[in-house]
């Protein structure tokens, strides 16, 4: 690949993931003018709170809370976030609790306890911060006594394994627990709250995000009845998921809050960093070097392989001078796709995916991308992603390489590694899935 | 779905159909202004040939002659084409001879020997049509001597099982025929040759429409040897062909014509007909209907499913106001997806992609669509394809249905065929695969 081609492509990148940083997201939504707080176009007096509390839950809230403690730290009364191992910050005002991830553990469970202790007793007084980013569904936890967090663990394997969609998984889930499914706003209710997202999913679902501790929900004990039969797994779950299911349905257990429910009255909500961002902030570096820019979506999902070939249909067609824009382009997608993994490799989807663009454009040059993870990690890789162009294929050849024979493996990262493509940035502490970018410069 | 909707999509693929009939792209093509015959840009004088014959080989030949017959019937001296059972038309000066589609037999053979005799003793004094179509490589079969038939089936059949790629199939299938790879430019040489083609593949690859009988190859029979060894089967190919190839590597058989080679200097090809065509006659009617239109792509490629999933997450963009254009918008798409059956159903790659979008576009009101292949025929099903929008998920669950397991089994056909949507069009007698269409209006 041409080394100008590479600077552009990693410029590309880099501005995208840095455009998402949890500071940089957080400084962006929230803003201070004095005594003043504007947030996403709403104004807040600070003079008409009592105290200001931040909590929350997520891989990237440690940095996203640390931004709040700077800019409210005379204001601020306490708070606490539950993040990942290792993820961790000291802060002054704002306990960081770490927690187990992607599966919950006793940690996460003790940090949500003790962060739901600090706004136990709020009042209509006082406002608190919600922040949540990718990772707060299994790092805020609190099963709904007597529940266990076993209870609820062998509840979601057998959904699972039962092949339910993660809609159905979400449903049962949020009914078991203390804090989804807009039950931290009744927790907190009265008080003033602003929920500051980092969206780590496809469309930005607030409800889905974190599973949507302040969001309304629209799923019932009674769906949760449903999904836990037509699956044809009630008799597996814990006796005492079963009780608290029917005792939901018998009116003995409140439901979760739904959209009209007063405890939502005074939440305001803003996706303050997402896909689209990070797409955004590429986008404008493409620009600035001259390409007509696509941002064709930000919800791609697929079998990378597949998905691959959609996309190398529209830069040929591109190439070719019928495409949706005239050449120079810069195509840019944002999502994230699947692998189903039948090889004995080491990949990730996106660098199977650029393996699968390399594979579709083998024969075809003048163009150049990218396929990356913007939390810097592609599967259980230590990189996020790969660069490929329509160079590497003959080149791999030329080498004793035989690309097919790599995707067949799922071993796309030492395709890449071999070819000298991987893209390395180290962890970024931010997840707003991936990107992807093709540069089509023509023939 | 609303019928002013619905009425809308079917003028759509019908005038896409219709744009590449067989008739019509010859009509456009070729014409005739007196004495003078005016064939993509390009001037003859009928005065400078002696005789004018046209050949050929295709499903939609028949009608491509006719139309080529009446144009110049007081000059044709003869002719002939080759079409599948029961796509015969009766000429006057063009013999249509039919034969078997997709596995030649005896007739199709029969059929080319007769067709090649009338162009035996052609000279540069003369003008030679050759027509293709789909079909063309099955239709059109002259093993070189003193190949079988046989041997080359077989020789076909084991590198297809051996997993070898088209490309390395149609690398040896050229160099065991008497018409393919350039061969029958060479046949037909000194005369001035116009070829025809309608072309049902990928990017109109000339030397892949009908295996490229009149364009120049690029293959040896060097590379048919190291084909046949790189995937084990040298000793399982009948020694009738071994022989043929270690001729030609020896240069005792002459190789195919490459490009510069003189037997081309009189060729001129013109795609007549061919998937961007066909959305661009789609387009027009999108454009009349005051949709913003987008032919993203005429190259469609990859497994119907998880396509679906990629211009679902277009078509979810457009409706959130942030995709490649602003509603109402119309997307086209042209190519060809493939299939892998699991289940047990009926259906085919365009049914099975429009169900694949009703599922992942299953709570997203404000868009329709159709996929349908423009031969008329999707898989084994006497329908085209189907027709989808937003609410066909919600009613068909209504219903009683459940589309995730319609999927499953691969069972498009009875899916819509209980929700009323197929799209029916009879065989159409072309074939530029398929056209998809998505309307986005908005939610």
């Amino acid at each position: 690949m041409k080394v100008k081609k590479c600077e552009i492509l990693q410029e590309l990148f880099k501005t995208g993931i840095d455009a998402v940083s949890p500071e940089r997201v957080v400084k962006r939504a929230v803003k201070r003018d004095g005594n003043v707080l504007h947030v996403d176009g709403k104004c807040y007096f600070l003079r008409d709170f009592e105290r200001i509390y931040v909590i929350g839950a997520g891989k990237a809230t440690a940095p996203m809370a640390r931004v709040l403690e700077e800019l409210l730290y005379d204001r601020i009364a306490g708070g606490g976030v539950v993040v990942k191992y290792g993820h961790g910050l000291p802060l002054e005002k704002i306990a960081v609790y770490e927690g187990g991830h992607p599966i919950p553990d006793e940690s996460s469970y003790r940090g949500t306890e003790s962060v739901l202790n600090v706004v136990r007793d709020v009042s209509e007084r006082d406002l608190v911060f919600c922040i949540f980013s990718g990772g707060g569904s299994a790092l805020f936890v609190s099963p709904l006594e007597p529940l266990t967090l076993a209870d609820k663990q062998v509840t979601t394997d057998a959904l699972l394994r039962a092949g339910a969609p993660i809609e159905a998984v979400n449903t049962v889930r949020k009914h078991l627990s203390k804090v989804k499914g807009g039950r931290l706003a009744r927790f907190i209710y009265p008080a003033c709250v602003i929920t500051v997202l980092l969206s780590d999913v496809i469309g930005d679902r607030l409800d889905v995000i974190a599973s949507g501790p302040t969001v309304p929900d629209t799923t019932t004990y009674d769906d949760c009845y449903r999904v836990l039969h037509d699956y044809g797994i009630w008799d597996e779950v814990p006796e005492a998921v079963q009780r608290i299911v029917n005792q939901g349905r018998a009116g003995l257990i409140e439901d979760t809050p739904k959209s009209g429910d007063p405890v939502f009255e005074k939440v305001q909500t803003t996706v303050a960093g997402n896909n689209r961002l990070a797409l955004g902030a590429a986008a404008e570096v493409a620009r600035r070097n001259g390409y007509n820019v696509v941002v064709v979506t930000s919800r791609l999902q697929g079998e990378a392989r597949e998905v691959a070939k959609v996309l190398a249909a529209m830069v040929e067609e591109i190439l070719f001078g019928q495409g949706i824009e005239k050449p120079p382009v810069c195509l840019l997608f944002g999502g994230e796709t699947t692998v189903t993994v039948k090889g004995s490799g080491t990949g990730g989807r996106n660098q199977e995916l650029a393996l699968a663009l390399a594979i579709a454009l083998k024969n075809v040059p003048g163009w150049s991308g990218f396929s990356v993870g913007t939390d810097g990690t592609d599967g259980p890789t230590d990189v996020a992603g790969a660069m490929v162009d329509g160079e590497v294929f003959k080149k791999a050849v030329a080498k004793g390489l035989d690309p097919h024979a790599f995707i067949r493996n799922n071993d796309s990262y030492n395709f890449f590694k071999q070819m000298g493509l991987l893209v390395k940035t180290g962890p970024t502490r931010t997840n707003v899935m991936d990107m992807i970018c093709l540069l089509i410069d023509g023939m």
